[in-house]
């Protein structure tokens, strides 16, 4: 009972700073919402600023968890360990689509929260990305020419979805909800791999099996 | 004088909405930043929302016209063109670098207004990448595989720089205001045209190249 009003209030936060902002939604109708007594929240959470950073804190829980699967992958070589990474990432977020959408979004703000969230979760992401590319790197399966561009052009892809889902379905038509279309994205994340930052060897081979 | 106090409302206000969000700042904090009087702003804009308005519009209409710059080079190739747009849309999207945060932030967003802004100048800016990708799909030069995936994948890159300037700054030690940065990026954009979008006729002689 305890743990259900716990998470009536989560889904009814993530929902309202999704609708309305963080700034635009008050403790209050976080509690209407959830149909949770305000001091449930306090007690639970503190404040608002509490509970934002317990949304925070288990996304990117979950997330580095869904990367430590991938990265066991790191025997098969960089290329298949990098798309298994970015499956469990991809099907994370999916799966989490209301959640992941506000935590994108707060992401872009400049705030203390952002910056703490940064520097250890952040660099956590960053160091397990970094371990995959240094072992294609090595093993001549990647182009060393760009890694800190690899990274941004990565973290731009994974989070399109979710930053502009109003973009997807009112423009280009894409139901961002559907199984179909995570499938289809994450096939675009492999080619992007494929494309962009396989090595001339690989993409031969790539290439050859195109054709 | 009058230019100069419309100019500085504008720029006042692009400054407190990313820092504190639309629904973070008042017509009083923008009249104060801005040192000018609230009634300027009822007189110029009518409200905060004409505000946020005059931004999207001025913003949009000077993207669509660096737009039509690059699509002016259709006749030389899609992939020329493809590359001149993007060159153009990035260079713009640098100099307005603080008023393109601020819009493509509001634009994860859902509310009326970006509604319209949608229907609107998304509409004609996807026409215009259409017209560019038909093209390449006619003469061979692209694969005709996932038009409104590629579009999806070039949205995500174009504003990836701009919604996460702090995880650029604070992760990846990158320095977006800078023009090296700027021209980085932008060779990050052509590869991908490269990789992902040529065909593989196109794709053979790339590779050549860079070999």
């Amino acid at each position: 009972m305890k743990s259900n009003a716990r998470e009536s209030i989560v889904n009814a936060a993530v929902y309202l700073f999704n609708h309305k902002g963080f700034k635009g939604t008050s403790v209050r109708d976080i509690s209407e919402k959830a149909r949770s007594n305000a001091a449930n929240i306090s007690y639970y959470f503190g404040n608002k600023e509490g509970l934002l950073e317990h949304c925070f804190t288990s996304y990117y829980e979950g997330y580095l968890r869904e990367m430590e699967k991938g990265i066991s992958y790191l025997e098969d070589g960089a290329v298949r360990c990098l798309k298994k990474t970015l499956e469990k990432i991809m099907y994370y977020q999916f799966e989490n689509i209301q959640l992941t959408r506000m935590i994108v979004r707060e992401m872009s703000l400049d705030s203390q929260m952002v910056r703490e969230v940064m520097s250890t979760y952040g660099m956590k992401e960053k160091y397990y990305f970094q371990q995959i590319f240094e072992h294609g790197f090595n093993n001549g399966e990647f182009r060393n020419d760009a890694a800190g561009y690899y990274l941004l052009q990565l973290k731009g892809l994974l989070t399109m979805p979710f930053l502009n889902t109003h973009y997807l379905t009112e423009v280009l038509y894409l139901i961002p909800q559907e199984q179909y279309f995570a499938d289809k994205y994450l096939q675009e994340l492999y080619s992007w791999v494929d494309g962009r930052m396989s090595s001339q060897q690989n993409r031969d081979q790539v290439l050859t099996a195109l054709s």
